[in-house]
């Protein structure tokens, strides 16, 4: 009876499984719950959506094919073991959770991780989250979040890597082999990783979570497909659905979507999750009257697993049974996730590597926190520097004040098992670097600050030789269902700011938030300002260092920091439009603009500062024609002219200048990190080749056109030397569809 | 030679006539230039765009077929006298301009026009706009512009009539009825109309004029096209290209829109003209690299007309006589030309009604300024009124501050020949109403006040009763170009404000402008507030009876006031989402909505007060099932609380429970305007058909489907009596594309 459990399971023997599975069965393996429904649960896991009577039975739960959201190693090992004893065929679960950046040691937040432009950091961060996960117990990870995000009033901003295709998927790719390694069955400490929100949810209308997206299908595979997509091709073994409608269907129902698109053109063969409770969510989008109509509409788009909603379990057996749905799309359901079972090895090993012991030795381990550290100390961004005002001088007096300065709320929202309590203070790292003596610091509140809390800072900062501002949002303020109609800070905040600069004092701002903001009155009232993001564990240490100047702050923004909140959206790969603006700093009526603001962002795409000064030479291309087959190099030699080492990262864009359908101002196509000595100069050389160049045509063919183009290399998107060049000879490239 | 020139052109007569064109003469017969270009010219008419050298010679010029934007009945007819005498075959001028909201008797402009809810009305201002513009020699508008607008950032809303497809194919159809009458041909004192934008233009993205639009087809079919397509359906002789991209691509070279939709699938067989200088503009927006491509890519998406720039007349006879262009192209788009002007007469009579004596008469006659009084009255909106503080009373002290107290900047931007200095101001009115002495009025400026203006302003509302501000953007703070990322009033007249409620005083805020705005510091702190938009040559008069109760307001709002921008888009007929906000006033997280604003905007479409009350009783539906080819009545009485007679707009909307695609929480599907006597009541019934409840689904087919719906019906969409209702028995409808 237990041929299966043996370590050659192939896909015969799951077909011979399936076979002996009831329709019950199958119907329940595809169902999703938290861990409070589990016998062997202390936890309740996440609850990231309505938790409501679910009206599930027993019976179901012992049915039930998955997990999400575990408490750790003895959790999920007292899970399988119940589960196992109640399962008449000894399926184990499949246990996911939502490790989105860190497990136990906290990274920063994606955005930030974005901001080092660094995949081999980016994937170490997922790979020790995946091994502290898998110590836990965990399977499957819900991560990575390749979703393109252009507007920071949303609050998943944070969890995205920002507003480029190519480079959101070159993380989604380190992530997912981060995740995964080579192969996810045999490299120790892997997990699945699950690609999210298919598709296009980071363009919430409004920046509201959960809210209409709408785009045609050409932007949508142009700008928001290629980095899942660049998931998928990396091997990523599940999909997760988004709540938002596409084509005013829900992705959850999306036939056209998840089946021509996702399984069909793709050839994604692998697990297809919904997000929680969004099988049921088409009641309230006004796609289906009843869990009835959910459950066939899911099934039929291709939802494998329904995430913490009961429409498969109450119907679709009777819709089998009536014949409205084919037990094919059932059994196809039940197969994909039997497979991902066998790949990870729970039909042998159902704990998988579930092992309190190692647990205790993994997690928070010392290489952890060093990776952690390092993560941080690479994804702030200086935004200004006059006067040099940073780094900070240690022999200065210095006055760390705001609601930063003392508080433990640097973990992000989405943080797992993370605990603030551990994690250290800015105050703290920053006395542990200049003594304490040096330091004094004085906290508040975030959205409102006390008459006795605005004394006491401004008591510190008017015997201080410096202040630094500790600024930000509360964690809760971004993340899901985060989303801020007023993206400046909040208002006490920038009164505190005001009342400091009466002071005349050097004044340095350190910012912890999640999303781009409106930083008006930050940006142009400190002399220095520093974006940290959500730094995770060791993000005071990492901050400390660099405002001492231990460490040389190298982050790039990947999403556009917009003057106001009436500019959005604003990116920088936005299309020139029919009457771009001539001269920006003398408007004529009649071009495209605002009346009351610039068309460009307060901090574009790419832009970071350091320490030192990089001076860029003449950047050069090798010749003005490109050839099909063949490759052009631009080349420009990058000087650091500063006084000490720093990281540049040279950026290559490039603009067609006519295309089929219109085509960006700029694209991001390469970059490059280099480390230069104070002095020293290094040779950058990119390759361009004709694919670089393709896009998606409007019959929504791929491929590249003849034609001019300019190729930009720069320290950002805005500062960039301009070098024209030809395609030559025609029409290259796939014309499928396919990005 | 000239055998066309007799009363019974046909087109035959016209197909000799092309065959007797010059193919230079034919490329020539499709150049639209400014009168600057013509002799008789003695002015440089609109001039709506970059007016640069377009390399145009003088005999292209006399070979040219239509002039845009003239000067009055002279200029006209010695522009045309002197084009038949060069003109080789005699091929008379096509005569256009932008007559918008009237032609020298300027009315509110279309969205004041809009909440009105009067097509009698609205129908009204085009008809005098056209028979003022028929007598100065106009034989076109460029009017009216159907754009679904949900953006107030973008400057031309004002130009719009909101947020509703249907009520936009209303006004619409109410426009072109007006300016064409039942027949151009025959109907004295008629013009043709063209309607704009093709297609989309409305949804500019970030609220930025001529900015990239990027939606759905879906999306588009559904809100976006319904209000051209009305238009077509009334028998509107052209239609004007966006400038913006549809799918990509901009619409002036859109061969799918344009040939496929507009032309096919429509079946329109009047001009398309582009919109000024949109040809050329192919170049910046990166889909062409020089003017010939411009010229190709505009007539093989069958644009016939091109509107200043010179692609045509320098490319098309070569890229003809090359094989690249089939001359087939040409002559259609010459023979649509060519049938228009016949249709209008100008083969027989070139001048039409161009008539210095007859347009001395008819410009600004008494019936006229009439109706203007009358389009006034009915389109300002009262937005609050508490304690009764409207109307006011004459024998109160009044004082009348701020910058449109003594304003003659009431006419709105795109007043064609409206001349402000012959424009009353508000004082003006006033006083002559109550009596200079009870009144005193400072102005001051509208992005800046001196010391001395508000010490002025204060001193007056110091010593008076109560306080009228009168408030707004200056004219060219909205309208074409006229875009804001900020959408509150002024920081200087929200400081007025302030000022001016510290005094204690009564006070009433009028406001002039045009675009929903940020209403807060106004509607929270004035006692009253009256939205009178841009309200025309005879404004100032209508609002300040309305001040003065000697009128009633009845406007209603077609365009939600957001809460800030920071909720832009906001529109009633949205859709749910999937994650529904269960009780704004305990919010959980979770759910969609924005963590520091609410979801509704500050006033929602439909609203408006008036100095009466209205109570609705219980609506019912005659029956709560509805069968195809027959109908459902919903009825309500209405009385008239209040002590004096008023009109009230009772509204339908419907929601369709759940759709094969998602459907939006309410859309207004009729609304009956009443006048009540006070206590009178009347019963208002609607008939709710099958074809009302029609939408486009997924595969674009256009049908309805049975199953749960609610009908709603109010005083405006939030207030709404919800009665629910099936729809009986399967799919009904026409299952083509068509709108």
């Amino acid at each position: 009876m237990k041929a299966w459990r043996n370590d050659a399971v192939n896909d015969m023997e799951l077909q011979r499984l399936l076979s002996m599975m009831t329709l019950e069965e199958k119907v329940d393996q595809l169902l999703q719950l938290a861990p409070a429904f589990f016998e062997g649960a202390n936890s309740a896991g996440q609850i990231t959506g309505p938790l409501e009577g679910l009206g599930i039975t027993e019976a179901t739960v012992r049915r039930a094919g998955s997990a999400l959201g575990l408490g750790g190693a003895e959790e999920a090992i007292a899970i399988q073991d119940a589960h196992l004893r109640h399962n008449r065929l000894n399926i184990p679960l499949l246990i996911m959770a939502d490790v989105i950046h860190g497990y136990r040691t906290i990274f920063p937040v994606p955005l930030a991780i974005g901001s080092s432009w660094d995949m081999e950091l980016a994937g170490r961060t997922a790979a020790i989250a995946a091994k502290e996960a898998a110590a836990a117990g965990i399977h499957v990870t819900f991560s990575p979040m390749a979703d393109l995000t252009r507007d920071p009033r949303w609050g998943r901003v944070m969890e995205s890597t920002g507003e480029d295709p190519w480079l959101n998927g070159e993380y989604a790719r380190a992530f997912v082999r981060g995740y995964q390694g080579k192969d996810v069955a045999k490299e120790p400490y892997k997990i699945a990783a699950c690609i999210k929100h298919f598709a296009a949810y980071g363009a919430a209308e409004g920046g509201r979570d959960y809210n209409t997206v709408d785009m045609s299908e050409w932007m949508r595979r142009e700008y928001y497909m290629p980095s899942y997509r660049a998931a998928l091709d990396e091997g990523c073994e599940m999909v997760m659905t988004a709540f938002n409608t596409v084509d005013g269907i829900p992705a959850t129902g999306n036939r056209k979507l998840m089946r021509d698109l996702l399984r069909e053109e793709w050839g994604f063969n692998g697990v297809l999750i919904s997000d929680w409770g969004a099988v049921k969510e088409m009641i309230p989008h006004g796609v289906a009257e009843n869990e009835r109509e959910c459950a066939r509409k899911a099934i039929e788009a291709g939802v494998d697993i329904e995430m913490m909603s009961p429409c498969y379990p109450h119907h679709l057996q009777e819709l089998v049974e009536s014949g409205e749905v084919d037990v094919k799309l059932v059994d196809e359901a039940v197969m994909r996730i039997l497979r991902l079972k066998r790949k990870l090895g729970l039909f042998q090993k159902p704990h998988r590597y579930a092992d309190p012991a190692a647990e205790q030795d993994i997690l928070l381990c010392a290489e952890h926190l060093d990776a952690a550290h390092e993560a941080a100390l690479r994804s702030c961004v200086l935004l200004k520097n006059e006067q040099n005002t940073l780094p900070l001088n240690k022999d200065m007096k210095t006055a760390l004040i705001g609601p930063f300065a003392v508080s433990d709320d640097l973990l992000g929202p989405w943080s797992c098992m993370g605990k603030r309590e551990e994690t250290a203070t800015l105050a703290e790292s920053m006395s542990l670097l200049a003594g304490s003596s040096a330091l004094t610091a004085v906290g508040c509140g975030v959205e409102s600050i006390t008459e006795k809390e605005l004394t006491d800072m401004l008591t510190a900062a008017r015997s201080a030789d410096v202040v630094v501002l500790a600024l930000g949002e509360a964690s809760e303020m971004s993340g899901e269902a985060g989303c801020r109609a007023d993206i400046r800070l909040p208002g006490c905040q920038l009164e505190l700011v005001q009342r400091v600069r009466e002071l005349g004092k050097p004044t340095v701002a350190v910012l912890f938030n999640g999303r781009p903001l409106d930083l008006h009155g930050v940006l142009d009232e400190a002399d220095s300002v520093l974006e940290a993001w959500y730094p995770g564990t060791k993000g005071a240490e990492a901050v400390a260092e660099l405002l001492y100047g231990e460490a040389n702050p190298s982050g790039r923004l990947t999403m556009s920091f917009p003057y106001s909140v009436g500019q959005v959206p604003v990116y920088y790969n936005a299309f020139n439009t029919g009457r771009p603006q001539s001269d920006p700093s003398a408007p004529v009526r009649y071009e495209s603009q605002y009346l009351d603001i610039p068309n460009e962002p307060l901090l574009p795409f790419g832009y970071g500062l350091g320490y030192t000064e990089f001076e860029y030479g003449q950047a050069v291309l090798s010749s003005d024609e490109l050839h099909a087959g063949s490759s052009l190099s631009a080349s420009v030699s990058v000087t650091n002219a500063g006084s000490r080492a720093g990281e540049e990262t040279v950026q290559l864009y490039v603009r067609d200048i006519s295309g089929e359908t219109v085509r960006p101002l700029r694209e991001l196509k390469a970059f490059r990190k280099i480390t230069l000595n104070a002095g020293e100069t290094k040779e950058i050389e990119f390759l361009l080749t004709e694919d670089m160049l393709r896009y998606h045509h409007s019959d929504l063919s791929y491929h590249s056109d003849s034609g001019a183009f300019i190729a930009m290399v720069g320290p950002n998107s805005r500062e960039v030397q301009e070098l024209p060049f030809q395609l030559i000879s025609g029409v290259y490239g796939t014309t499928t569809t396919t990005t």
